[in-house]
């Protein structure tokens, strides 16, 4: 019986180690399942010998679903703890609570039982600037306040940035595309490790809390991944075994978007769509549950004050109107192309960094994009206000007793209970737009530069917020559109009473999922989320329109997502199951060796010696050998592994007696040679006897289904039962590069 | 270039016939993937060459799209008018609109503009014991009804019956079963043809009026895969590769559940959960549009007259407590229970009329099941009235102004606008549990007699029948066990405020999900869905764990749905990717021919004649065979089909001169031996030169693993580069139902 054979028992006489990975290697899916299955069948046939193996039987079924609670409940706390920490570093910056300074603002007022206007402050909560002293003049106020402001976001930053060059240097970015990698089949030590946890989340809050243009929710995936890892530890089946640990971490990435945005299908289907590889549908189920137990534990800890499961809990008076649909599907194509502005600048400023002197001053870096955040988004109160506060404030509908500069209107209300009629925009009104110009050119701008410094950068929020400026913005177009020609036909009439009937809080919303749809081109997920982040099921229309808009132009301009060109930009071998190829090849043609090269270096199954394999492991740095009948008929016998093959033969000449130099090393079963001669070393247990074969004819895009669905490493290429060459999931990724017009040669790992 | 290479232009010079498949097989779906790129590549190309060739080209691009579009148009179309046909098919029972007979009685009330309150009737409509004349007496009233209640109900069964019987036999059941498995692949002929689509969708109205304890919601979703095979054919692309019409197919079964319970996100999961097999990405955003769109077509018709987008609008006043998580786990388990009773019963039926002499009197069984239906279920107010209806009364709040029994409660109204109290139940509520206890008995024995009669039949809406009335009065009790002991320590002071603290109908909704999931064994799909159907996001945590231990409790007693258990007893070749396989084979264990069994049918690539090809093919029924270098070294060449083979011999007898029986037949590019006697006839571009290969040792859970995730009808086996046999869709599935101690004979197709 050989090690993809079925004696879990067997397994323990092999030498530790075989069947680990490597940092930086691509796992081999079918061998670790059926690994996985070998211990299954192990455990079931122990289950009826005792007491203690039932229990141990009964643990071990229920060990995934026990798992994925401990990570959905853990993922919640630490998503409440973050979100309590971040409102308390955000009050922090404007001012304190002497009595209690660990209450930020509302805990503060609430505890004083001042009755206090919300946007208003109440006498126990003190500003820096009250604190230091009465300024009676304004515009000394103003200074002090605004030069406070610039050093807690350079201080934050600051420390972000230290915490993690310092402690976790794995801690920075968004975190999706290496999980994308990783879930697809990688291993990067440490990533998902208990510090990348510790600092992401102490980094996340800090960098949130220093005003820059980034959010948490991203980051938030990427923590709920480390918790996931971590807790999958507690449970050998997952722990130690490679491809069963992602069914754990496709769960947590789905707590994490559940948990960012409080949408728990929503993030199923992201799990789903954007992040998972390698999805059986048991999965799904337990993804749910997580993401669900995520959400509620979350809710219960009720970091936002409301009660609503919400973020942006929205509620509009009126119903669109069909003609509605047109500006919404113009906010998709300028969604998108936002979306493809940012990921070709973004892209652009990544590969400058890589290449020249500035990679080399991170902490320069984000110092340098924190001042300069700071210096701009201040005097705009749109861009100081944090931006969770202005998508929301975008977001609503403007109220009777609204006062805020967006909703100056030539309104008359006579009683709080009258009609909201469409009205002329006033001053205030006229004077948000330009500022919100300015903010969108702003933030579509130091995002490009602040996505991909060294500290927790997340890119849903900033996106939300251009795309929420931009649908405002045209959503108050259309407003004044019907406000001064309310009996165009195109409205349908429904202008024509004097009744509001166009909402721009609803254009925004739209806008929002536009431009998120443009950066990410996540399709289901971010419409089922936006509908789970703002409550409401009739506004699923628009959003699909625009949406569906924006991923048509961003595509048109360019295939990649952000996630995706960052992936490509690393090197990563994530092989996109998404993409279509259209080009020609046989699997002759991507195959090592090509022709006119040098034959592919093989093993004998029976004629080579221990030297003979040992200066081939020397002088190859392949991952693996195959194994043929004999080097005239070239007929393929199985695949060893380097790995494998080193520490069997250390291995057999530790404990094997009489191994020499010139012992044979046999994969068959009997020798078919003299017995004469040094004691032969037997190594067809770490022989793969079944490795995928296909035929030199087969079609790439054949070769590349068979990559993606089955999780190969690497197939061997026969023609008429002789073996031919082999092809690595490297040579695929160079292929598809070439394809591509890009350099293969930027495919770094196997 | 071969028929799986690249050339689409030599595809035509094929004879035609040459990669379509018979009734009853399965699809291969690597082939047809490979057809398709061949095609697609073509139109690329082609596409610059002129401003005809350019639109082609866009309009292949879009092809998808449109078609999904159209298919969503048409199934919100249909979708509307059978609920209104049903509706009004219903009230025909009762009665008529004298005026307008076409008119329901809703409608007949609205044109007459009398103020009428629901539950009674108007003056313009009139029963047809008020027809045919008024009777003083109410029991002779009650007795003409009754009358022609079951009179009524044969005549719409029967009329059902006799269609189906007449038209389109494939036309009853719930049809589910059969999409699933023409979704993993598989050929049936007629099944979602144009007349299945009338004859079913006529059907379902009758038999859905005929008051039988069935559904319309399965049978829309045959329904609207009918409309999607249909509208395929419009789209070349799609029409003629069974394969990428199955991106339709699944686009469209999504759409199905979405119009019937107003559901689209549950639609799609639905589709990705239960129905569909092969399930890329670009088909998940495909099959939200049409269910989007199905959706928003079927809203603008508005068949249920009410604004909100989902069925059984349901606003609970009160949040449930943690405590209630425990009955609501009793329910889970009751649902699974229910479920298990209703499989088991429903398929020992179904196999009792299969072998009996029942099977031979169709409508005679319609009939009688008809009869027995109709006359118990008259005389209980629960069972007489429409199942919708009864659910929707189940879920619902008891209100101030509520008269109905399930809602006498002691309860002193001082106005309307107090709030609800908790109260003793009344006599009513008495006399009504034991009306739903008696109902809930029979819903259950008739559902299991009539699922598999020969009218098309559903089984959500019987299902959530049976769920709602035992969740009802599990809530009920709850409901007075609060009432009698509101102190007690686990309703945490929630109750003793006197207020109303557990609402009955939330038990009924979370009864109904349990029932449901009970009998379908649907996870994720089934919780959106009914979170969708009843719009209130805050019980999603009840209605998970409920649905979580029914389908534990479900599959502790059998791991199939009634769905797979009809695929089962059906012996559809299905191949479940869901279940887990513990025993120990490999790929040579499986194969045929098996150990002492007579070697494999092969042809050799240029020794064989006609003659010799003609005896195989006449002595042998095999679907294919495998080519091979020589009988002496059987190293593998590629693999070519019966029907290829007997259509490119056909044709080259027809076209190529000089061909006789002694004429060699040649699969390489070249003969290797003399050019003397006949010409040979060259069949290389119908031999599959890429067919997928495996070694002896393989696993047969890898085998099962590459069946299902790249779709193959077979694999051939080597060992060292020789051919050992072949293993077949059906070989995999008679091993898996061996391992289940069942019949490998109930395989019935290939």
């Amino acid at each position: 019986m050989d090690l993809y054979g079925f004696s879990w028992s067997e397994m323990d006489e092999l030498p530790p180690g075989i069947g680990q990975y490597d940092d930086f290697h691509t796992i081999d899916w079918q061998r670790d399942i059926a690994r996985d299955r070998m211990r299954h069948r192990y455990i079931i046939k122990k289950r009826t010998e005792g007491i203690w193996d039932f229990v141990r039987g009964i643990h071990d079924a229920w060990s995934g679903w026990l798992c994925v609670l401990l990570v959905g409940v853990a993922a919640g706390a630490v998503a409440g703890v973050i979100d309590i920490g971040t409102q308390w570093m955000k009050d922090l910056k404007e001012g304190v609570c002497p009595q209690a300074f660990w209450l930020n603002q509302e805990q503060c007022c609430w505890s004083s039982n001042d009755t206090f206007n919300e946007g208003d402050h109440c006498a126990q909560w003190y500003t820096w600037a009250e604190l230091f002293g009465h300024f009676r003049d304004d515009a000394w106020a103003f200074i002090i306040s605004y030069i406070l402001y610039v050093m807690w976001s350079l201080v934050f930053a600051g420390l972000a940035v230290l915490l993690v060059r310092t402690f976790a240097p794995y801690a920075c970015g968004s975190g999706i595309p290496e999980i994308k990698t990783i879930l697809s089949g990688f291993i990067i030590r440490g990533y998902l490790g208990k510090w990348t946890l510790v600092i992401k989340s102490i980094g996340m809050i800090l960098a949130v809390s220093s005003g820059l243009s980034l959010g948490k929710e991203g980051p938030l995936v990427h923590v709920s991944c480390c918790i996931g890892n971590i807790f999958s530890y507690l449970f050998p089946k997952y722990g130690k075994n490679e491809a069963k640990k992602r069914e754990i971490l496709s769960a947590a990435s789905a707590a994490g978007v559940s948990v960012a945005f409080g949408a728990p299908i929503g993030g199923v289907l992201f799990s789903l769509e954007e992040v998972s590889y390698y999805f059986p549908l048991k999965t799904l189920w337990r993804s749910f549950f997580c993401a669900l137990v995520a959400a509620f534990i979350l809710r219960s800890i009720n970091p936002f004050g409301n009660d609503h499961l919400v973020m942006f809990y929205m509620e509009y008076s009126r119903n669109w109107i069909f003609v509605e649909l047109i500006p919404f599907i113009i906010l998709g194509i300028l969604g998108g192309l936002i979306g493809t502005i940012f990921i070709k600048g973004n892209i652009m400023w990544c590969n400058y960094r890589k290449q020249s002197l500035l990679g080399k001053y991170p902490i320069t870096e984000v110092l340098v994009i924190s001042l300069i955040t700071a210096i701009i988004s201040f005097p705009n109160i749109y861009t100081r206000m944090n931006s969770s506060d202005l998508i929301k404030l975008l977001f609503s509908q403007c109220g009777v007793a609204d006062i805020s500069p967006l909703c100056d209107y030539n309104r008359n209300f006579t009683n709080v209970n009258s009609r909201i009629e469409i009205a002329e925009a006033g001053a205030g009104v006229h004077r948000s737009l330009g500022l919100l110009t300015l903010a969108l050119i702003f933030k579509l701008c130091i995002t490009i530069f602040t996505f991909g410094i060294k500290v927790p950068t997340g890119l849903f929020i900033p996106s939300l917020v251009m795309g929420a400026i931009m649908g405002r913005m045209i959503g108050i177009g259309m407003e004044q559109l019907a406000y001064h020609y309310p009996y165009l036909w195109v409205f349908q009439g429904a202008c024509s009473t004097g009744e509001n009937c166009l909402s721009p809080g609803l254009y925004a919303m739209v806008g929002a999922a536009a431009c998120l749809g443009g950066v990410t081109r996540m399709t289901v997920s971010l419409v089922v989320i936006m509908f789970e982040l703002t409550g409401s099921v009739k506004y699923i229309v628009p959003l699909m329109a625009a949406v569906m808009a924006s991923k048509w132009v961003g595509d048109a301009f360019g295939r990649r997502g952000i996630y995706d060109a960052h992936i490509n930009l690393n090197g990563y071998p994530y092989m996109d199951s998404k993409e279509e190829y259209i080009y020609t090849a046989l699997a002759a043609d991507i195959m090592t060796p090509r022709r006119n090269e040098s034959p592919l270096c093989v093993i004998t199954q029976e004629t080579m010696t221990v030297d003979d394999i040992e200066n081939i492991l020397k002088s190859t740095d392949h991952n693996g050998f195959p194994v043929i009948v004999s080097q005239e008929s070239q007929y393929l016998v199985g695949f060893v592994l380097r790995k494998d093959l080193t520490l069997a033969l250390a291995n057999a000449k530790k404990t094997q007696e009489g191994v020499v130099g010139e012992s044979h090393i046999l994969f068959t079963a009997h020798s078919s040679q003299s017995s004469l001669g040094p004691p032969a070393v037997k190594l067809r247990k770490i022989l793969d006897m079944a490795p995928i074969t296909i035929t030199d004819q087969t079609p790439v895009e054949t070769v590349i289904d068979m990559f993606c669905k089955l999780g190969l490493r690497q197939v061997l290429v026969i023609h008429n039962g002789r073996l031919l060459g082999i092809i690595t999931k490297k040579d695929v990724l160079r292929h598809i590069k070439q394809l591509g017009n890009e350099d293969p040669e930027s495919v770094l790992f196997n």
